[in-house]
């Protein structure tokens, strides 16, 4: 991460200009002053208990009942086995794009997207790749792969100890299965991988699991796996750990992309010359044009995959309908690529490898996000696998919006009106 | 992203067994028969809009409400300025962690940190991370650099064009700056960088943007700059584009990871053997041993960085105070260091370069996201420096309190807790 | 690849000073005038063609013979099968580290490494290595997986064909063996992977190679694939292509740093505290802090793998021995640790998983080549899993010479010598 | 790098069938018998000495004499310097493609490159690539920047005390400066870059390095500023070490590739379509197709880059002209890029960052590597820029030959002709 110390000077002066460095160092230093009061803790099930917290945070009436407004009180426990230290519920804006066409294998018709977020002009963006796609006679949508996966660690004394335990657990290959499987009603452990360094070794337990986005019922059965080894491999390992950060959880990872991270999806669809012109002002080739120089543009900056803005779609779809949001930052990985076609018109695709939703665990099941998965359609636990495909076309149209507006030079214009406080329905990009 | 052929066999037999190669085809296939409604669009200012809207959607009364709550509806012209197609809220719980105790350059004291999440037990694994700094005398934060940038695209004929203009811009750099932060009150144009790639040609303007994130007012800026680009260059772009995906915009890139994109922050702490044991019931040696198979672990699955679990705290604060929660893409990178000490304490320290955090724009200005911002008592212009020490210091706690619990191997068994319903507030991984 | 403009115009005051930019422009476009004479072509067979050919070069007698040498044109018809237009030999000067002892699954024994380099301080580098390992006992070295691949990618209408073809590649997969296993005697095709983007799939077929490093083979086994699925596939690609840029083939790779490419070896060691500080004058406590900084450095600047410098074995053995040395573009990766042990001493291993080498084929058959494989005593077809091992060892030794010698810091100190032209044989650090 | 246990099953299978595991363990043991002599050490300078070594190693004459002909030991004390424990030299062959026209701001006119390989077809390939640039009136090059890095390590007690050390920093940049070029005549310290990660820096010290590659120079220049520091800074840092493993040195990066290690040179071209046909025998429609094709292929599996075959003329090149041939590891990354224009032809160009070549100092200086130099006519020392804009168009004629040749599928048919012995000079892909 190095900054030039010119730079880095320039920096100081700014923000630390007239403070000497003891004074720095003062503020640095540790302190054993009495903490302020601990937050009461636990779930939260009474409302004398949310009324101690709110003493302790000790906010003016109003602000507190923007959180902690009558109904969120009165949903308590619904509210209390998907967090603790409750104090109120956030509340985030809603808006609907779309419908959007998806001829997927499991995701047909079309469907109106909640999107949860503050961020101006991103629904309207959504919404506009939609319009795009539907009028295309919507876009192909295909669920290619499903798996998760747990990574465990283990160290051995010696390289020639870790050999033993490789070979022992070719051989016990069926009983990490039925262990794992013993432990769920619903998740499979598919494939078993191992990868040796020096004495240690990792594995790589791979499952499918239902409707459920399925993190915890991963790490249940990998932790008896665990058990099973610690008790009955030859080669006893002198540690080992249920999750030795190799299986890509909330993270990007080059290993997660290049196989699969909860379901790899892939869309596509061949808009025809008029349609671009109409709907995005511009050209085919002048998006090929733009894909090319941000297709290098990403691998010059390092990223993983190449592609625009799937996050912001993702968060608010992920948001929305009650997923885990932070897998966002594993989400967001995959290849967008365009090409103009013979006729004058355009080629798009979109492939997202590690798309982790559900329709059942998480918050699925709270009021407003249950109310989200019901304006799409897919409340159901066998929905899960048309919701990935429903990620991967709400990305296709995000991109074609996106690359559109950069392409049409409508990118900065519409942030000049955001500026402004305007609308930026028409041309709209995020 | 590579999937054994065997593996893939056994997919398709879970879930398109019975299926004709032509029945699958017609589902994929392009539909041209007319499509739902659209959502009645534009920025919601009507109760009679609304209405329209939710008459396209057709859920029941109950789900409809769980949305479309009188106090959504009553603030909708607040919401207005942060979502288009509004059709009401979600409600997001929000628990507190803390206090935790921050010795920041500009962070100062006790925070309460307020989380909004669906996932059990991350609360809780916060709060015990804020407890063990908090007792240790707190952690020492710095924010170390910031700037956000945009990486606008030129095409030239030729190589020796490309060249041409790069000796053009060498002399024109005032300029730039002068053009850009004529568009800005509080944007600063801090360094222009250049990439020739043949005759591409990619800039990366950086700015500083004061108290807000800054997306906006840098695609402002850096479109008046390629404005006065196209008009006065000696070498003419064929075309050119204000964003070429150079940027690190709300994807995890190594470019940002290496340098600075938001601001970037690190956080220190040195725990006493007895702290150790006493609140995350393991020995600094233990976590050691963790942090170095971990470490290889994320460099064997190709991460950006090494960290646990960054992402976690990262989307629910940036998510309760109103950020831009699709940039945990972004943030979620970093580094993570465990180190034993001499007398069987443990050094632990976090770096984050990627911090993308404003007290003002994008979410912060709506009311429950206020609110929690003054929970934080963070909610000044001028406090953006000290919540992105904060975002520091909590991905400090969350990394102890995750590394403990796998190292005391207590992660698995709060998973099972979870998975029966029960409190997790003691172990509390998340 | 961004430059700071300030930066590029001291690069172009520099190198650029009192040109115009027409005569630079003159000088970078396209030339018509006639060119200098074509070498006379083809494979060199007798001396008048190679006569010929140096009428052409026009050098002088002396230089001539340099490269021309009588010894090297008596040799003439054997260097004809391994290069085009021959003109003489370079020569290179090949010195001796070791005995390294090995205890591999393979490698068994003390072994002498033949390094052909012109990097003053590598032999003896490495030497230094090789004895501290064989103090030790000899390190332990395991083949751990091997497989060399080709991938072949196929363009198709739409995701459609993509999705049918895969289908039925599924039920071809033994038909795929057979036909790639029919056009080599000593290639097994082991696996098939397959990967969709949108419209596009790409295959790898994994081999393994027996003796050779295989690369041509499995270049013709995957044409013979392709050419039956062209003929036989029920959806015809439009497009197709022997080699798609997802195998690895001559460049470092996240997914055949994953995986294998070539062969996968370890080798480890523990190195008793005495005998560090003896050979390598530091200690295992100082070794570790340097392996800690260092993995960090390499994760942070983006490295794939964390290792020190095994190009530098790998590049003086797979010149001395004949091997394809572009391949160090993808053999220099890999995963080094190093821990202090309880007492005192160290444990150090390293990972290379993708070892291109073989005992038969590419230049192991020349003369000065195949002496160096009888120095090493691994001449016969069946050497070439020794010899791999014999490169993890290499690298051990290697990576604990120059840690250690970081360590002491003893690495600038032999560098100053060289600088003067002195001996650097006891400190040696490459 | 995870192996499916299933597949690692067939490994163990073909490799270690019918062994034990304690027959298996007794191999992977230290074993402490006497071991094999030593090579008589230090720097060759007496015939005696260098008979005693081939006495150690033991080899039959006609081997030995491969190895140590007469004008090898005759030139023994030009190779003296070079190499520890001279036994001989190498021999590889020499085959000249060309010429190849360069328009470089440096480079100017037709050269003659001087290839050193054992790989069959690999001259054939870059001559055929030569051929087409020069027939399109050669290519344009530019030296586009230039630095090489050490980047030292220093862990502080403490974040407070990592700052203040960065503070100190800033003020004596020019103190760096002078205490850095005191120590070489040719270096040049032109930026020092600063990474703070918890208490840990790394600094970055980028120099130029006049004519050499510079590696030793730069290591010397920064040990002095290393040193400085431990004298003068207000915080003294706890260990230090000359490099942290931060530069790139020896390895891709993705660091050195998003900025300069060494040279960065790039090089373009323009085919007409008739061109393409003539000499390539395919379309530009269809190397674009390939290109697209393949970049991705770059991008899903995860490389530093998007690039064909960089390694496989850097190797050959550096090799014969006596540079460090492990840098082949850290400058085969790069990006291609392929588009077909509107005329029907075809623009490419080639990006290379991380260029390590020198006309003084390695091996340059050798008798047959100063007469491949001269082949170049490249063997002054102010002709370093020119070399390495040759190494830009030579990968650009390379890239041109091969995916010309996959495009036109003769890949794989000139792999055939290779595999029967036979003559690959026209199709000639490597």
């Amino acid at each position: 991460m190095p900054t030039p110390l010119k730079h880095a000077r320039s920096f100081v002066e700014r923000h630390l200009a007239g403070r000497t460095a003891d004074e720095l160092r003062a503020r640095l230093a540790p302190r054993h002053t009495p903490a302020r009061p601990r937050i009461p803790g636990g779930t939260a099930l009474t409302p004398e208990r949310l009324h101690e917290r709110w003493q302790v945070l000790n906010l003016p009436a109003r602000k507190r009942d923007s959180l902690a407004d009558p109904e969120s009180l009165a949903n308590m426990e619904i509210f209390a086995r998907n967090i603790e230290n409750f104090i109120g519920t956030l509340k985030v804006p809603v808006g609907v794009a779309g419908p959007l066409r998806v001829n997927g294998l499991f995701a047909q018709g079309d469907y109106y997207l909640p999107l949860a977020t503050t961020e101006a002009a991103l629904v309207a963006s959504f919404d506009r790749g939609a319009r795009v796609l539907t009028e295309a006679g919507g876009c192909t949508a295909m669920l290619l792969n499903e798996g998760v996966s747990r990574a465990p660690g283990f160290a051995f004394h010696s390289l020639a100890d870790a050999g033993e335990f490789v070979l022992w657990a070719m051989q016990h290959m069926d009983d990490f299965r039925s262990i794992a499987e013993g432990t769920t009603r619903h998740g499979h452990l598919t494939e078993t991988r191992v990868t040796v360094e020096g004495n240690h070794v990792y594995l790589q337990l791979e499952f499918t699991t239902g409707a459920a986005a399925g993190q915890n019922m991963v790490t249940i059965a990998t932790e008896a796996v665990c058990e099973y080894i610690r008790q009955n491999s030859p080669a006893t390992p002198e540690y080992s750990f249920v999750e030795a950060n190799f299986s890509g959880d909330k993270k990007a990872s080059v290993l997660a992309f290049t196989s699969v991270r909860g379901k790899k999806v892939t869309a596509e669809v061949r808009l025809p010359a008029e349609l671009v012109r109409r709907r995005l002002h511009t050209t085919a080739e002048q998006m090929e044009r733009y894909w090319r120089m941000s297709a290098l543009g990403g691998v010059m900056s390092g990223t993983i995959g190449v592609q625009g803005h799937y996050a912001n779609g993702l968060a608010a779809l992920y948001l929305a309908t009650g997923q885990d949001v932070a897998c966002v930052a594993e989400s967001a990985v995959g290849v967008t690529r365009m090409e103009r076609i013979d006729d004058g018109g355009l080629y798009a695709a979109v492939t997202l490898p590690n798309v982790i939703v559900g329709t059942v665990g998480g918050g699925t099941h709270l009021p407003s996000q249950q109310a989200c998965l019901e304006v799409l359609g897919l409340s159901k636990p066998e929905d899960a696998p048309a919701l990935a495909e429903i990620c991967a076309a709400m990305a296709l149209a995000g991109e074609l919006s996106i690359i559109g507006a950069l392409s049409a030079q409508e990118f900065a214009r519409a942030h000049r009106r955001l500026a402004r406080g305007k609308s930026v329905a028409s041309t709209a990009p995020s």
